[in-house]
């Protein structure tokens, strides 16, 4: 379909909701009261590593106003986690806590202070064990074990790839270049803290209303925590005020309001203080990075090898995937025909880390593009050139065996140097100030570019992995309203208007037309959740599915009554009826109800399940993707010599959406990336001593406020698709990655300081500036690698180069 | 399928809810708050027949605390009422009150005492006009009117048919009787009042929570009313604390809340007085009543002529519908071969009448049966020998040709017969009290009997008649849970449970893992309400059609799986597999998963359109069901001749289920309609004094309380009708049929008073035993009947006597 034939699909739409979040109708889960409800507060260990000896939970038991108080005794003994691979935590720590933060016992009464009384009556006797507060100390004391389980000690994993044979392409290469850099953890900062309500009625059934992002999921575990039947468990996502893949895991706090509603037999609700989340939160992983890449003279990459290293933190969460994510996507954006990779996450003594926008992928992402911009200037290219000259191939294979189908990044890199001025700027201002390292210190500007690619779903599910993906029931009523369940959970990314457009373009209604009713495991099918950006791709195409098979039962009714073939018929504008006969076309609402006489209830379902493309090795279905996005960016900015502080002034962000069903939601979710990835690059970074969080509050953890956000000027490119639905990828994600590499290239390109280590303060460009000063090379960064072995690289042949033959393509048909 | 074929049809199970009720966790709508919500009240009109001159607002809008004031001047100036043919209401009276409670204004206000302030500040200016308060008066009186439609002045509806040549069937007669009865008007009465909570949304949609028994009918009314379209409008039916009929129409607070939301912004509850409900109830038409019969020797009948009037009160409401039901149900008990029958219904100056437990066919039960015990004891048969002689004939189509499929009355009279010792009572004290006039007074025992039958759902929608009555989408998720949606409102009698019973027996798995979601336009398919006996008939159909269809995919996937015929495998235990290899079986859930994983999501959705069996004349849609129940009664009491109290000692029941889906269930029905039976026969009468109720109160309205409920025996016959699911019909209207008639035939037993009208009032029996002490004729009850001439009756040719071969019988397909 071309644009000309959609009348809501590009359209500025509102989000359906925005009326309820504007007038602030929207009942996020600490906005739900029940009566007779209970409140619960969970006691955290202060301590990173210890024993637990003792609890005593008697005093507490006895304050007036509490209803009751548990500990890891009153929960089946059985461990939990998101992935399979990793079933590591307790609820409520039985033996040992890893983190300050862990909980330990919690507490139901009448008021959230009472039960934070009854907290403090709690006697745990803990025996202190030392805590290890970094990637260096964990691998460098295998004595002190967080976990005795994993891929050695304090190594959660540990996974050594290998496509192709690199060290023969370093050899054949004009240039070779090996660099560090450091990522530093960051949290994901959404503004409604988690929250949950937990309400076990007499029937022995239990109905949670929780933020999650995946409430399918949070039902798949609940049984067995509470050991109970999964179909006598509802769980509900209330809409969730920002997530960013810090909702994604079981919580204990949405455990320990279950087994408290179980106990008291009243709704329990838990709301997280803002402190508590920055410990619970899953964030993005630090990460330390070693990458060698080899390079022709005109730029092309011969071969890269990457290995990585991840602070897990003290539990496993998704952070398997993690450590394949960090080495799997960098090769779809550019040709990299051999390809190493070598990934450790380790525990640590801190919060555990997970996925945060962008999962596992910004921080790769910032090595690579940091190093091209190196590259390009050894080998004398324009860094914008370069990058345009090596990208990956439309419909091929990655060297990881990615299926790689439409490929906008061309576009957007054109687009973005085109718009910022690039080519003057570049290479005017580089003269003038980068290269001027002897004139005097002041504010000087720069520009910077990076790329990017992120998936548009995850190919592969954490259960059920045969099963459809995302499922959406559609039913039309004689009222010519459209119901829509379907289990997605909007976390203001606007998945439910997504869901209402999609059946509205097919069947020519308007969106308000639409009913979405979302992200309930009693009333809704499977939708795996709100992660990886698979949404509006999965569940659209499933909607879009249901959406065909109710337009095929009107049609075929219409045409009857009407005496003219189904296929001719248009749906717009609220009608049913054949374009040059107009006159005579039934209305949307009789034609449902004459659709409705002849087949009876018009309720269709439609399901999405991805391509099964998981390269054929271990660990080949972490990353492949019905279909990716791209994203190239330009920043410019100005550098202070005298404080080091860096002002942003413009970034120009291209990407490549593959259709933008709502060009407003997109352009939000970019401009929302973009911001994120300024706050990841300058100023956020999750920082500890002796396992307390050093900023634990919105007062002291800096994130970018409207005042540090320059202008964005966002670009979108449509390469139309045929794995999305009219087209579409994603948008929620991937807009992030190019941002922090190119401040750091933008910084270097302003002062000459290479800054290979994120959040870059001023005091390291002061370092650097001093540095450059002493006539030594303008880098600040981590200098060193750990001392650790890989397992042995599992040898895959590489996938690159292959014709597109074998790439399944199916596009949609409309 | 036989009893023991069945795992959960057939046993006394719990409700589904019950746990909600006993704990007091049922949120009615009055329970519903909302942040920032309104209380709104109505103003009503305190005379039963006046012109509105004026309406002055203004001094209730400047109240403080008041959001807004509205008339009818705010609301589009359209008539509605429930049925197409009577569209006679106004939200807001415009230009005249028809009855004390005529709503002409109403507030919304910060809470209920000031929205009452309110009202009493609007000053209205009436001109009173003459009320009529009867039929007689009504009909007296053409120079007044109430309304300006109709078939005569002051005349709602006349209907006249004439099936056969009824006076040659008299005049071959060896006995003709007249009669003449009068059946008191009365009330549902409720536990739950009437309330509602609109919510209309910045986004232009509205919301309604009400204690409605047809959320989909009222759906299909507001659009019109408010002026907006159905799809952006909502109706979720609130749990109904009893309905009886009273729930059915819409309502004019409903249509204020409505109003008063969408110009205030908030929502906006209304939640009706007792009182109020007195007024706005649609209960129990007043019906004046002659009959004339013929009779062989041997107690046939020949053929029967009724003249009905019915006081409709100021309203349409479900009038036309109740005009012909008082002509319609008769035939389908005994074999009447030729039937006149005449009816109309007038206007009063009293609350409109419509649909009560019954609807139409207790007033008209009460007259057959009273004069069968008459003509019995002219002829000299024992009244229950005589009944059981001329039951129809199952499988035939009557008089009025209705089609009759399964009829277990003649085991319902056997077993109250055998059970009460009725032959021994009947023969033994006849000749000890009832014949002895001249006895000294005192308490004197007495039996009667009366037998009924009732429709197991309307064949005829009010709406949308050719499209499925009802709907349900049925899913199963991974976790092994079953949703069932469905538009059906339970109101008490259990539907909700019927959906889960349902889907649990096709399934193999329990009633607890079926999550039903009922009654909400937006999420549920139609179903046309709770009304008529229709729910587990037509719902339960529907569940079974989806039921099936979900197990058959899941048999086909795991039929597969095990490598055997899917005909072969059994559902049972939550498992699925092959009886004689009952150890290689699935768990349901594992079934679910492998069926979704090759079929996608599982959800399928089920319908019932009842057959079509409209009599082929005009009205001939009035009564088709797809089967009729039956009940037989017979009543034990004492009468005290001092004080003309009643005692009723023991009641027999025994009711023609079809099949007893839930026999708990099925038992409550009976045993309430046995109650409400004998408060309509001995308590209960709504009476007016210049329009004025004389008892608007549960303290002045008698109703039985346990203490005057006797010892009730019922018991369940099981006809396996081929209509219902699982064989089953109705229970929840039929059995209060033959209550009072049983009561009144008793009475007479007893102590020889006729009491030809009811409610029997110890003043009554009195005035009777008087009479027969003077010599007279001990009958009390109405002498005359109205001068009015009926429309010429529509000649039609009798069914009766008709073989079976144009019955439409659609067996269960299991």
């Amino acid at each position: 379909m071309t644009k000309q034939d959609f009348s809501i699909i590009g359209q500025p739409l509102p989000k359906i909701d925005a009326w309820a979040k504007v007038v602030g109708e929207t009942k996020y889960a600490d906005d739900f009261f029940l009566p007779r409800m209970a409140y619960g507060r969970l006691l955290r260990s202060p301590h990173g590593h210890a024993l637990i000896k003792s609890i005593d939970v008697s005093r507490a038991r006895e304050l007036p106003g509490v209803y009751a108080v548990i500990t890891g005794a009153d929960l089946p003994r059985v461990k939990f986690g998101i992935l399979p691979v990793s079933q590591d935590e307790e609820a409520l720590c039985t033996e040992k806590v890893r983190m300050v933060g862990d909980a330990v016992a919690a507490v139901a009464a009448v008021d959230e202070e009472t039960a934070e009384r009854a907290c403090r009556l709690i006697e745990v006797g803990y025996e202190p064990l030392p805590t290890l507060m970094s990637i260096e100390a964990a691998l460098a004391h295998p004595e002190i074990r967080i976990h005795e389980y994993g891929d050695g000690p304090n190594v959660h994993k540990n996974v050594a790839l290998q496509f192709g044979d690199v060290e023969a392409a370093f050899a054949a290469s004009d240039l070779v270049r090996e660099d560090v850099f450091f990522y530093e953890g960051n949290t994901h900062l959404p503004m409604e803290q988690h929250a949950a309500v937990a309400h076990a009625t007499p029937d022995g059934k239990l109905t949670l209303w929780s933020s999650t992002q995946t409430p399918h999921y949070v039902h798949r575990l609940l049984p067995r925590i509470l050991d109970m039947p999964a179909a006598h468990i509802r769980v509900v996502a209330a809409p969730v005020g920002g997530g960013f893949g810090g909702k994604l895991d079981p919580f204990a706090h949405e455990i320990a309001a279950c087994r408290l509603s179980q106990l008291t037999g009243r709704p329990v609700k838990i709301a997280c203080s803002r402190e508590e989340v920055f410990y619970i939160h899953r964030g993005r992983h630090p990460v330390l990075m070693w990458i060698k890449t080899g390079f022709t003279k005109a730029g092309d990459i011969t071969g890269c090898h990457l290995k990585t290293w991840l602070d897990g933190g003290a539990y496993g969460s998704y952070g398997v995937a993690s450590t394949f994510y960090t080495g799997v996507i960098n090769p779809v954006t550019y040709k990299m025909p051999v390809y190493k990779f070598e990934g450790a996450r380790v525990f640590t003594n801190k919060p555990p880390c997970g996925p945060k926008r962008g999962h596992g992928t910004p921080q790769p992402r910032f090595a690579l593009e940091c190093q091209l911009d190196k590259a390009a200037e050894q080998l004398g290219l324009d860094p914008a050139e370069m990058r345009a000259r090596i990208l990956a191939e439309p419909y091929t294979k990655t060297a990881n065996h990615l299926t790689v189908t439409t490929i906008g990044l061309g576009e957007c890199i054109d687009r973005v140097v085109e718009a910022s001025g690039w080519r003057e700027k570049w290479r005017g201002w580089r003269s003038a100030s980068a290269g001027a390292s002897t004139a005097p210190a002041g504010k000087r500007r720069g520009v910077g570019i990076a790329a990017s690619a992120y998936m548009t779903g995850a190919g592969t599910a954490i259960y059920w992995n045969s099963m459809p993906h995302s499922g959406v029931v559609l039913r039309a009523d004689r009222s010519g309203g459209v119901t829509v369940l379907c289990g997605a959970t909007d976390i203001g990314q606007g998945s439910d208007s997504i869901l209402a457009y999609l059946p509205a373009e097919v069947l020519g209604i308007e969106p308000k037309d639409v009913h979405v009713h979302p992200a309930d495991t009693s009333l809704t099918p499977v939708d795996l959740g709100s992660y990886s950006s698979r949404v509006t791709l999965m569940c659209g195409m499933a909607a879009i599915q249901a959406a065909g098979r109710l337009r095929g039962v009107i049609a075929q009714a219409v045409a009857e009554k009407l005496e003219v073939a189904a296929e001719s018929l248009a749906f717009r504008d609220r009608k049913v009826g054949v374009p040059d006969q107009w006159e005579r076309a039934l209305t949307f609402t009789q034609a449902v109800e004459l659709a409705e006489a002849r087949h009876g209830v018009l309720a269709f379902a439609g399901s999405y399940a991805p391509p099964k493309r998981a390269g054929k090795y271990k660990g080949g279905g972490v990353g492949p993707s019905p279909c990716y996005s791209y994203s190239a960016c330009v920043v410019e900015l100005s550098v202070d010599e005298e404080t080091g502080e860096v002002e942003l002034h413009d970034v120009w962000i291209a990407h490549d959406i593959g259709r933008a069903l709502n060009p407003l939601l997109v352009e939000g979710q970019v401009e929302g990336s973009v911001y994120m990835g300024i706050g990841e690059a300058l100023m956020e970074g999750q920082v500890f001593r002796k396992g307390l969080h050093k900023q634990p509050s919105m007062l002291d953890y800096k994130s970018p406020t409207t005042l540090e956000t320059p202008d964005i000027h966002t670009f979108l490119v449509e390469t139309d698709d045929p794995e999305g639905p009219f087209g579409a990828k994603e948008a929620g994600q991937g807009p992030l990655l190019p941002v922090p590499p190119a401040i750091a290239n933008a910084i270097y390109h302003a002062v000459g300081v290479r800054c290979d280590e994120v959040p870059i303060t001023p005091e390291m460009i002061l370092k650097g500036l001093e540095l450059r000063r002493k006539g030594k090379s303008a880098r600040v960064g981590p200098e060193k690698i750990p001392l650790f072995k890989f397992k042995e690289a599992l040898m895959v042949e590489s996938a690159f180069g292959r014709p597109a033959d074998a790439v399944a393509v199916r596009p949609f048909q409309s």
